[in-house]
């Protein structure tokens, strides 16, 4: 395994880790979901938030209450732009948490909101953002029961932050967690990955390179219902948000301490997102997704999920991308077209701050 | 009734709103607490949002999931400077929720934390910032099960903000609601008033007025498991935060259609907060608390609460400040020192921005 990785990409990526680590201040990338992003999370935040639950770090925490599980997860949303092709920030921040809900296995019930205000924020823009919120809430059947609204001094906030926190109940006989990725299951993807960052990255920059690249932001709590009635031997649910499929697919496999082995050409893709990509520079490995997830489904359940996932809107295009193998252990490896092996690498630094 | 409340007051005061309410932008009003914020989520938030749960606008939602009564609540917190004498923006964002959650009359079991950063912020403050978080959470007897960190670039944030939500469970028996308030009920204050709003002010000026003014921010939750076993029948719990005591006291008014009567030599207050006070021409009963509760109880139970609350160290000096009244409903009077009658309106407008 070790000869797959060359020994100057470590240490070009460890020094690059140590160097932004041993600064006294809090950089992009440590936001970013990549590797700095864990080191900030299990160096600083769970040793000391100590306990059993946090240590888990899915997309959501599962409680036990009087023998009910529940999943409950946080997240706060940056977009800038806050309107952008396909949503805005409020539909953004109800379908995140929603999915980081349906991600745990549970059919999510109840969202609490927390808006953070610029003093002067067009009170239209305002209206907008409810508005979308209410609308999400509604397509995904869940009811916001709390809230509370912030507003800081002009300069003290940029326009507006949303918290969403979400609660959710697990049914007997789900078990969804990471760690369970085994050897021969196989990997789905329920769609085209980059759209969202992308659609968010050109909105921000005024390029309207393509009126056609659009947000994917969708709730997929009723897609994952419909994949746990085909099979609720489902082993992994991810979705690939912030750093995208290949920071997903490499918690996986460090979650797993498996391998995973995909297949280039089987990656759904839009051919305009692909052309803009190869055009600026951007790996859509990395591109943030907010209405697509990642399946690691047991190799004899395959075809009933992937049959279940294409009947519903939000996975028509799914696809086996790949699958878990036993060796290469924590490493995510990538078929490319041309025929080659690459590593696809955790990613260290922030590629766009505040695409969610 | 009316007789009590002179026409121009109302007059004056409505105009206030119509215009604060009909400008085309946020201001910091809508988010003080007060009476223009009361109407942004009446008039905008709570129509989007409709339902049930919601429209009960306690200080937390209360969900009924296959029978066990959960509390539910979210809070952001924004103090400006993020450490002051007595505590910092980590113990207030943990203290805020669980006392949220426990005004529901709950045991506060998890939280989640979402951390919004600024580039740059020095990563010393945010390890302090944690380590009261974590401190303040064991003191409290909660677990931080979740969490997420988003970093912005530089001057999209004025140093950090704190989304803390929390559950809890409510034990069977126990019915707590601002609507509950019923007349001849008594008011108790569980000690001092304004120390943390005065505490955050005079260091956000750097005012040196008086060292011994801390913020009194502290978990209520201990405090009110002894005064729900001393007795389950208190009709309301409310922690006086943002908008202070006066206006506390004027939503349980409104929610529960009652009058209140307080008696101004009744509520407890620090010698040095009072002069402070004074010289400084603020008024003790708008100014934020966050260790403070009010509750409302039921006559012939209020000595067993009482006796309860002072064997707490929270609630040490714990007062009957007055009581529930049929006449008057929705409004809130009190007794003077000089012996007239005051009305204490609804706060209309932000004394204090990022207070809490």
């Amino acid at each position: 395994m070790k000869g797959l990785v060359p020994p100057f990409i470590t240490t070009i990526l460890e020094g690059r880790i140590k160097k932004l680590h041993n600064t006294d201040r809090i950089s992009l990338d440590h936001g970013g979901g990549g590797r700095i992003s864990h080191r900030l999370i299990s160096d600083l935040i769970l040793p000391a938030f100590d306990n059993v639950v946090l240590s888990q770090l899915g997309d959501g925490a599962v409680l036990n209450l009087n023998g009910m599980r529940l999943a409950f997860s946080t997240d706060t949303f940056t977009v800038d732009p806050l309107f952008f092709p396909g949503g805005d920030i409020g539909r953004l921040a109800i379908n995140g948490t929603v999915n980081d809900i349906a991600m745990c296995g549970a059919d999510p019930l109840f969202l609490s909101v927390g808006v953070l205000i610029e003093e002067g924020f067009p009170l239209d823009d305002f209206r907008s953002i409810i508005a979308a919120m209410s609308e999400s809430a509604k397509e995904a059947g869940v009811m916001i029961v709390t809230g509370d609204t912030k507003v800081v001094p002009k300069g003290a906030a940029d326009m507006l932050f949303v918290n969403t926190t979400g609660i959710g109940i697990i049914p007997d006989g789900i078990e969804i967690s990471p760690r369970r990725a085994e050897p021969d299951d196989r990997i789905i993807l329920s769609g085209t990955i980059g759209d969202h960052g992308l659609a968010v990255l050109l909105q921000r920059e005024s390029m309207a390179v393509d009126a056609s690249i659009h947000s994917d932001t969708a709730p997929l709590n009723h897609l994952v219902k419909k994949m746990l009635s085909a099979s609720p031997n489902i082993h992994v649910l991810r979705d690939p948000t912030r750093g995208g499929l290949g920071t997903t697919l490499n918690e996986i496999a460090q979650s797993s301490q498996k391998g995973i082995i995909i297949q280039q050409t089987e990656i759904p893709i839009k051919t305009e997102v692909e052309s803009v990509c190869e055009l600026m520079g951007f790996d859509p490995l990395y591109l943030a997704n907010e209405g697509k997830l990642v399946a690691i489904v047991p190799e004899t359940d395959t075809d009933k999920v992937l049959t279940a996932m294409r009947r519903d809107p939000h996975g028509k295009e799914a696809a086996i991308i790949g699958q878990v193998v036993s060796e290469r252990s924590g490493m995510v490896l990538m078929k490319t077209k041309i025929g080659g092996m690459r590593i696809v690498e955790m990613l260290s630094s922030e590629q766009l701050p505040r695409i969610c």
